[in-house]
């Protein structure tokens, strides 16, 4: 795959938007070979961006029994350097624990505006306070200063899924501090491996598989709809 | 639990859009008490009607690898008789065969408007052209004949996921009965078991789950979000 150096891509968006999109994104930060998904998705990130809600994807793991789950989390943009995608949850979640056990997920990102979906298929990763790797508790730290207050507030909270705590103050806590995350607040990151691209316009509808194959180079494969 | 006929529910969401709401949603035809989270969902359904994506959902499934799949379906009401969801697919696609081989599934439902998100876990039922329940076949026949055009033409169309065929005339093919069913079409039921339902607004945020025992009984349990 040629080479094409993110801000060339970036560029073809054009217009006024593209500072506050790269900002949003962290697109700009991309600077290994982009995966061949990665410019249509960040067009379709960009030509929705008028819907706060097109950041909001569903997030497939497996439960212990087998059974799988499924919940809506929000894109933190991309992890620098890489194709890989962030996101933060908390360590008391069952999604964590799901993780744990089975590391594969599938998230899927339905774009309204433009009637695309991206499936992507990947590895996840779950960083936790107690990470090793220097370079992703940095990463965690920055992702977590990068939090609006009221959403590093939501760490403070009672425990997530147990019954409702009646005691009003425990959902006021002290703010947390903006520099240090909170233990329970990890990172997660999903590293592709399979993306299927849908795009609901088009007669007929068009349709393209990418995967990424042992040797890290990915392939385009245009399938019926 | 009290039994409350559906339509005094329906009475509640008031005003002229009730006959389209409930053309749309199929309450109506609920006849067996309702469950706890079925008035809930009907009214984020009517809140959120103005955007047609408000019906689209996330299903999740397991492969066969034990690894998860997650992909929009679109709602297409609710079981006479039953708190079970209805959606279409296709025999030839891959969830058709990863549901035969785990039938569990869980939808993750995301209503931009009200900013609610309700997530139905359950079972999974693939009602195919060779089913033997009389019931579940006329169901079947009744929503191929709800469809538009457009939705039953995709059932003639060349083989889903394989690589794209380039004769531009597979995609025209004649329109198919609009009586009886293709035998590659299949509706499959959502029966659920546990509903987690969550709304952003609120300060702080609320959140429920429901769950249905051995005895078919429901209970509701606030939780924390």
């Amino acid at each position: 795959m040629k080479e094409i150096h993110p801000s060339q891509k970036l560029l073809a968006f054009g217009g006024r938007e593209n500072e506050r999109f790269r900002e949003s994104c962290c697109v700009e930060n991309l600077k290994m070979p982009l995966a061949p998904w990665l410019a249509p998705l960040a067009r379709a990130l960009h030509l929705n961006r008028s819907l706060p809600y097109s950041r909001y994807l569903q997030l497939a793991t497996v439960r212990a029994d087998g059974r799988p789950a499924n919940r809506t989390v929000v894109f933190r943009g991309f992890l620098e350097d890489t194709n890989q995608l962030k996101f933060v949850i908390d360590s008391r979640s069952e999604k964590a624990q799901q993780i744990e056990h089975q590391p594969w997920g599938e998230a899927c990102w339905y774009f309204p505006d433009t009637r695309q979906q991206f499936r992507l298929a990947g590895y996840l990763t779950l960083v936790r306070s107690s990470s090793a790797d220097s370079e992703r508790e940095i990463a965690r730290q920055k992702t977590w200063q990068e939090l609006s207050d009221a959403a590093r507030l939501q760490f403070s909270w009672p425990h997530p899924g147990e019954t409702r705590t009646e005691d009003a103050a425990a959902f006021s806590p002290p703010p947390p501090d903006v520099v240090s995350p909170l233990p329970n607040f990890c990172l997660l990151l999903l590293d592709p491996i399979q993306v299927d691209r849908f795009e609901l316009r088009g007669e007929p509808q068009n349709r393209w598989l990418y995967r990424r194959d042992s040797s890290q180079s990915w392939s385009t494969l245009a399938i019926n709809p």
